[in-house]
């Protein structure tokens, strides 16, 4: 492989094209069926969790140890000091580290540092304390101001923006289920929650099937809007490769003829930093918002994907998630195999 | 070795006939010695700690580690989200990941997970928050509906109702310290303290002993029998190896001419879901109930054994936790040795 | 090599000569160019994290994963259980294990242990709830009784006394930096901060400046002196190399002519366990006790060094932090190589 990826930031899917995504997918796959092998001794990943995880913990340290090397997994504020990322400070008050030494610090020590730094994620039925807007948070200035001052490349874990790494998983995951998913019709559905998720796993859900040029229809109710930055670079990447992105409220047309179904839930972005408001204003979108067995039907034997954590009986029934069209598993699993592709050529060996 | 463990759940001892347990320990006492190795370069443990650990954490990490494999530690709803294991749950609360997602994801990329799923662990003198029966708590639900799900094999790190890795590592102390221990007399007195401790490891440390065929007695206060279940089976198991299993509230009895005394505190099953009323009940137990000098001089020289962590001064007195009959940091190191031969004999190499 | 560290415990740098230090130091440094290796291959070292940590934590792990080993971080009393280290206690409170089969245990396992446990650090602007006097805080009970009981080289890794990994870091940054250190004067000096920090770091940044046989000055208000134990320790090592250690409140003059500037905040011992009367009997220095470019303009083109983290525009401005003259980033790499060389040797390999 040529050296394309090395040292480079995996921040945004949307910094890399869609090729290279694709590229970076086969070697994942090569390197699930063995063919294909990476070879990264004493090299060591650093990860800096501000929320909880499953898979990108799991995923990570794994493809670490596989490739003979390691990782160091670190709470901020609770195994470290408090970070600040704003430039001119007056450090007086909770933070204690700025970014500009923490970040070379870190990076002078350990060969990548990946960071989960999602404003909106919360464990259990706790809630969230944020209270700026979306075009705030969207700015996900700590993990910009971490990559600024790194000496080494900083992945993104999940921001309140984007979760390029599941983007990847879901490419595999589509590629291995659907053979050549271009033009492929590929559905988005948002679901019901009790929480006001953030945007950034759907974003890069849309992106995966765009990179491929699938026919993509992102399926909400209304008020439910992605980003539209993020919807206007789907539609074009996805147009160049002959696919299509579309909006629509219909949950019968979406369904009908779909090969791939991913349900997620998000919280509104008009309701940004005022949840508690949300939550009552979406009472009334819980019964129709799940996704079931007869909507699963619509599909042209569809796949079902969801990206886990899945509340079950809430945004799917169990009778989706226990039948033979879910992949959610074999889709979890491919994070290993993408994450263990990126941080082969991003950190060589 | 053959192939008879590879792949198998370490959930309960009972599954595994004691001449299996017996193989695993020996295969543990060469691995000390340097009789024989294992090798697992790339594979990786998954360790969920819904506890608190030292001798646990640090003998599996460290197993793996020298086994040239790595492990993940994990505290789940810090590090990760709620679980949910019960079957049909319509999940709009706490739990936000069921089981049957977490299990064959997490497995999907590990070679093994070890779980410590125990109600009654509090850390200092912080309370339980428990209020079901013992009945309901010796279900494990947790850990069998994950063992259930797994792709891979499960390793229980201490539940409601067992303790395995204490039993083997409690059967290489008596098999090192005693020689052959068959038909010896092994003594599990109970001791007073302050809070109401799990009988997971009492059960593992009977059956220890019981699967060695020792002459093995239990003694404790009226009240705090241990589970009819297990007192059975390691009767059962005893007898077919030429021991047997005795109950008994005599103290002076029960010490004399032991060889071994393993000493353990544990809540009375009776009082399980209602704490503070047997903080009250057994006061009066506290003065008579603490394994001290003159008890250990009844013995027949016989070793002190504890699992560790001990309370001094109030389970044990400093005089005896300081003689030369205390095994217990020979009994902890056990805790690597037969760890590692598990891991090696489970997942291979 | 010889064989002259290895096994020794590593809790203070005054129990080695100024040579022994420095040459760790220069290992360091061969280590640091690629002109020497270390290889510990399946060695594990312990980390117990009583506080929070960056550079130490990410340090320790990257240097035994470099090496080929392993380490294993846990949090005293969340990780795990709560320890006590006096002898004759009755444990019927909130101390779960002694020191005394902790310490034994845990090195029977691994291959040595790291400890921070500093009572005055805190994350954020939480409060230590500390309420000794530093007579008592000094004597670091716990490092000290896991080193009595353990089988293996322990590490101090910040105490309440000192932090001899800084010492060794910084002696390998003012090696680096100003070629033979010897004779050249070298500042360090007190600066303001919301808190009371410990006094740890600056003995050991003061000895690591007099092992070298600098000419030291140490520069605080009335009030802020160092332990007169330690700063009399550095006055004899720092004459034995034809150095000198002296006191001044004068700010002007101590930084005039000075190759090297080392900025940290401590509290005032007679205000330890009354700190909140510190805050408001310091608050008058603010104004002064900040480290800015006029100040470091009077150096001889001094570089500027902190143990990080710092509070920017409270300890030090942007402008000496971003400015060429500051080492802080190289002065926490060399953290990296410095535990590296002292793990070497302290384990073998």
């Amino acid at each position: 492989m040529s050296l394309q990826y090395r040292g480079r930031h995996f921040l945004n899917s949307l910094d890399f094209a869609p090729a290279e995504l694709r590229t970076l997918v086969e070697v994942a796959l090569r390197m699930k069926r063995g063919a294909e092998r990476g070879h990264l001794p004493g090299r060591i990943l650093a990860l800096l969790f501000f929320n909880a995880s499953v898979r990108t913990r799991v995923s990570c340290e794994t493809a670490m140890a596989r490739l003979g090397g390691n990782a160091i997994a670190l709470t901020p504020g609770r195994d470290t000091w408090n970070f600040e990322d704003q430039d001119g400070v007056v450090m007086d008050q909770n933070a204690q580290e700025h970014v500009r030494e923490l970040s070379p610090v870190v990076t002078s020590m350990v060969d990548a540092v990946g960071i989960r730094k999602c404003d909106l994620i919360t464990v259990g039925d706790a809630k969230t304390s944020v209270t700026d807007s979306y075009a705030e948070l969207k700015k996900d200035s700590f993990i910009h101001a971490f990559a600024r001052f790194s000496k080494k490349p900083v992945l993104n874990l999940e921001s309140n923006a984007a979760h390029p790494l599941q983007h990847l998983a879901d490419m595999a995951t589509l590629v291995e289920k659907l053979g050549e998913p271009r033009g492929k019709k590929y559905v988005l559905s948002w679901a019901w929650h009790p929480k006001s998720l953030p945007v950034a796993t759907p974003h890069s859900q849309m992106l995966a099937a765009a990179d491929l040029g699938m026919d993509v229809t992102i399926l909400h109710p209304p008020g439910y809007d992605l980003d539209a930055d993020y919807v206007g670079a789907a539609t074009q990447r996805a147009r160049q490769l002959g696919g299509n992105v579309t909006v629509t409220h219909d949950v019968e047309a979406a369904y009908k003829d779909a090969k791939a179904v991913c349900v997620k839930s998000w919280g509104s972005l008009q309701y940004y930093g005022r949840f508690d408001e949300e939550v009552a204003a979406k009472k009334a979108l819980r019964s129709t918002w799940i996704c079931d067995e007869s909507k699963m039907a619509r599909t042209a034997d569809g796949i079902f994907m969801h990206c886990l954590p899945a509340r079950r009986n809430v945004v799917v029934t169990d009778g989706v998630l226990d039948s033979k069209r879910s992949v959610v598993v074999d889709q979890a699993e491919n994070r290993l195999w993408t994450v263990m592709a990126l941080l082969k050529e991003l950190i060589g060996g």
